[in-house]
């Protein structure tokens, strides 16, 4: 199996997919394009109609998108149990991480994952909108399982968040307190810790990702 | 089981979240609301976070999004025949999914689905882009299935694209001679002929969604 990402300081979609292997030990063969550079686009026209990490090659099925990696590696290799095993959390989980997976524009677009950065930025209200959503949301999932993942054991929606959190790091954004402690969990990890340290060897930079000022 | 949905005539996810339950004859009440009315947001917001449609509630279950909806009712209801039986599909099928649910923005902000009207409209390169990446994915699927749905079997890719399909007839859009194959399957099918019936009883007007000029 072979899952082609981006640059880790970067690539918040490739974090997504990654994570999921990382948290149950999948074996892949991990291969890192740059992004936007010839290589990146010359390698992935080989195995994706959409150009895009990540994607995912096994044998001979092709899985471009996060989401769909994430629901293909859960069905394959998993056995199911990368979502809740609670119908009520399982269906909550998968409404979360669609709203990740098609909303959160202005988060998106305004505070570009950049793991080795410290970055200070004026937040658009459409920004703070996103980052409110999100507060509530993990505020919840807190309250319900206090030391947990957002449904206890890690799930897929844990993977669409993960980089939220991170970018919590780098803007110094403020957030509740019981969204902190979600926001912490995270960090701590060891899966987070792992990108993160193979993030930190990068020295590429690429300028589209680049926002705000040094902190 | 409830279902929320928009206008019928603008709306293209609660169309794809609808479709499932025309398709398999699943019952639910379906509560329309106009789109950006004081009712929508009122009615929403005791539903759901996002105060966006598709909204299903089962039960004590609520699922905002088009394509959690889709996942969940195709598991709950329908023991998983909704995403196709063989693994190598089922991976494209998700993946050609989570391509709409997360883009082709172009084509979506410039061409709003508006199915009772026929205009006209010039395409910027990036809807071009999206007409052709589309017409691409159902051409090679028509090759494979020649009568048939995308995968054969009518499936959640179908949901997916099923408004791509009117608005190709709305803007009168050239597709290529296969992808017409799966264009017009679409359109003559009886859950999209119902959809339209009850469209065209409709008469509020959108503004945000009316686009071009007389055809
Ligand atoms: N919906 C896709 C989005 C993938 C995506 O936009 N990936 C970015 C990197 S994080 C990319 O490949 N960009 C290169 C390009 O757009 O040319 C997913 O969930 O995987
Ligand atoms: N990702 C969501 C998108 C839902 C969406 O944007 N729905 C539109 C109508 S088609 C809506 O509710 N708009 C009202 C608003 O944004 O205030 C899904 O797949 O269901």
């Amino acid at each position: 199996m072979q899952l082609f990402i981006g640059n880790q300081n970067y690539s918040t979609w490739s974090l997504r997919a990654w994570l999921i292997f990382a948290q149950y030990k999948i074996e892949a063969d991990i291969t890192k394009l740059q992004l936007f550079s010839d290589d990146f686009y010359n390698t992935l026209q080989t195995v994706t109609p959409t150009a895009k990490v990540p994607t995912l090659v096994d044998g001979d099925i092709h899985v471009w998108d996060s989401l769909a990696i994430l629901e293909y590696v859960n069905e394959t290799y998993l056995n199911g149990q990368a979502w809740p095993a609670i119908a009520k959390d399982k269906a909550h989980a998968r409404a979360i991480a669609a709203e990740m997976h098609s909303g959160f524009f202005d988060l998106r677009n305004e505070l570009p994952m950049n793991c080795r950065a410290k970055r200070k930025l004026d937040l658009s209200k459409g920004a703070l909108r996103d980052l409110a959503r999100i507060d509530e949301l993990w505020s919840q999932q807190v309250e319900q399982y206090p030391d947990g993942w957002l449904f206890g054991e890690w799930s897929i929606a844990d993977a669409m968040y993960a980089p939220v959190a991170l970018r919590v790091e780098t803007y110094g954004i403020k957030l509740s307190e019981k969204a902190t402690v979600y926001q912490q969990k995270v960090l701590n990890s060891s899966a987070i810790k792992q990108w993160l340290a193979e993030a930190s060897l990068e020295t590429d930079i690429v300028k589209e990702d680049e926002a705000g000022s040094p902190a």
